[in-house]
């Protein structure tokens, strides 16, 4: 069941250094291992913003909450779904 | 070079029977050739909504234009474009 | 898996008499048949509209997409679509 | 009476440690108490954000304002708030 | 129990002569009776626009919708509701 | 003259203690007075946020303007204003 | 008492011709008739649209109403008023 | 060359004493220096706002960026620019 | 002196054939005469909409809006332009 | 590949002297590189704000997040991005 999600980012100007790198280093950790684990199939910059747009693959509406709120960023973002289905023209569908 | 696009279609109350039905399967054929051919490797349905979620794959901004403005339904339809970039998170890329 | 749905309904001046009362008669058909095999928990009126809050209990984004674009009045309704998941606080859940 | 409600949280970076886990839990006893006393029927996290939407019952426009200027998290939230009606086609009512 | 309710009326273009002013005058009629019952304390004329700001005073949001549902005007009027209450320092409360 | 205020309040974080209730005492005193003399004919509660409408009733914008301007929390208030007229169906007028 | 006026004109396509020119004409006229009374000092073109700001002179929000209501161009305008009041920094003032 | 423009104040809780006081007065100085000089023939305070709407006119739209930009209070304020032209009902024209 | 301008197009369902094809060509004609003159330096398509954003340069406001209201597709279409300055870091300025 | 970009500037109240100067400094070599290499072949200051319109011409959205991104201003700024394609009235195209 597919999602999809806008993701935008607005850190603290707080947030700086060590503390900073390791926030970023471990939101990266966490979108490769869903990515790698199926259910983040695509994850695309917004030309221009300190933004991302993603397909996520899920089973449930939890389950899809669970992965975005455990996001490390999910703090510092502005999140927004849209719930996707098959559409009739699709090919590969 | 992949762009997000979001199509909103509203149909005349005019449009009724044999040339409606016609209108959308001339939409389908188009839409279905440019899957085929990879220029839209994405086209899902907004859930609740006369409306998709497209991903176009083209080599300007010029090709993605004649796409879209070639589209049998292009007169009936709210179109927004999104210009896509490689996250640096992206394992596929 | 559960939806919250706003429709907003916007008929025609040209739907009248007896094209308009039947009409919202499989409306109101449908929308009692879907209530009462339990997918359709909830719907409110939204005091001084004509629009609706529903809920929507589902297995899937298709099947919801299923659902809505059944409806009778689909195309001359504006849904606007929200997942909702299990809030930690929630006694019942 | 039901009113549909919404309740977008934001709190401030200065909020940490045993201050925030204190009103947190504060916040939460609160609202399950209403929860068992059957004025807060339903809440429901909005899928990807820190957000609820909540259907409340109550005899009064002021007892709902009672009851939502006395929630903990009152000040860092922004509240809408919905009057519903009974829906014509409900097959509950 | 009060709401400011905002109505915005566009009567279509194709209602005019006697049909028009019969439904006004309906209008005008239906308003004034609510008014003398005490249900519809203020009505104000907002300035430049078509439209009023009115204060409703009801028991209960089931009541407000038969009333405003029951205006002449309301298939041409887009309205919206504002639960109020009684405000701490108001002198008169 | 009467002019319809919607008046919502934004505390900054850093106003607490006696510095705060002292605030809010003066703007409770300077409201009254105003209600009492007449200028502030109707102040009601936004039901779910920190917010009022009001009904104002002055000879002049300037005066209106000296009176908003002079609320003691005007630096911490968005204010919108809407200016009335007497409505055709008023009963009352 | 100043007030800012803007006027945006959407003129129904059904309009043409004779009709059109003398609606156009009585609404000049109605105008010019105002501006020479005093009432109405300012009318600018808006650069690109069928739209004007304005500023009105006037004692009353009951007296802006009916010179605005009276405009022969009224039905097919949308109108936003401002009220103005005199700035602290106005050498003219 | 005319613009109506629309500026909106946001001083920053920290500007107090003596160093906002001199900033306000520098503010005052300039704008009436203009005013005196022909650039800027009207200022209006917008009624319950910190905003003023203004004329300017100018020989070109480099002149009014300068005008605008070397205002003491322009780091602090939200500007929108509206080009006006002669209107063809314009009795001063 | 250099304006931004963006017009949005809007077709009437009921302008076909030869009438439609005479306007569209007249509209080409009036364009590509004021490119010629070097008033309009610039025409570029908006991605997916029949749209498009200009560069005009003009002597004043007045000239651009003769300019802008003269284009044959003006009823038809929405605009919205912004004045430009010299940028300070403009290499060619 | 045309893209037309809008960049809204907001810099911190904490950003000041020497520290604030450099960055600017930097921001404007940045700038002027990318004009003199032909990737930035427009820059106009938006009249009355600290915002620019400009013209990018890449090979690529991915280059043109580069470019941006890779601004000193970036992490100050909000920026959107429009593409653009050949208009059939441009002379020069």
């Amino acid at each position: 069941m597919l999602f999809l999600v806008r993701m935008d980012v607005a850190l603290p100007d707080t947030l700086v250094g060590h503390e900073r790198a390791d926030l970023l280093a471990r939101e990266k950790a966490y979108s490769q291992e869903l990515q790698r684990a199926g259910s983040w199939p695509h994850i695309w910059r917004v030309v221009g913003e300190y933004a991302n747009y993603s397909v996520f693959d899920v089973r449930s509406n939890d389950e899809l909450h669970d992965l975005l709120s455990g996001l490390p960023l999910f703090p510092h973002m502005t999140i927004t779904v849209t719930p996707l289905a098959t559409h009739p023209s699709d090919v590969h569908a």
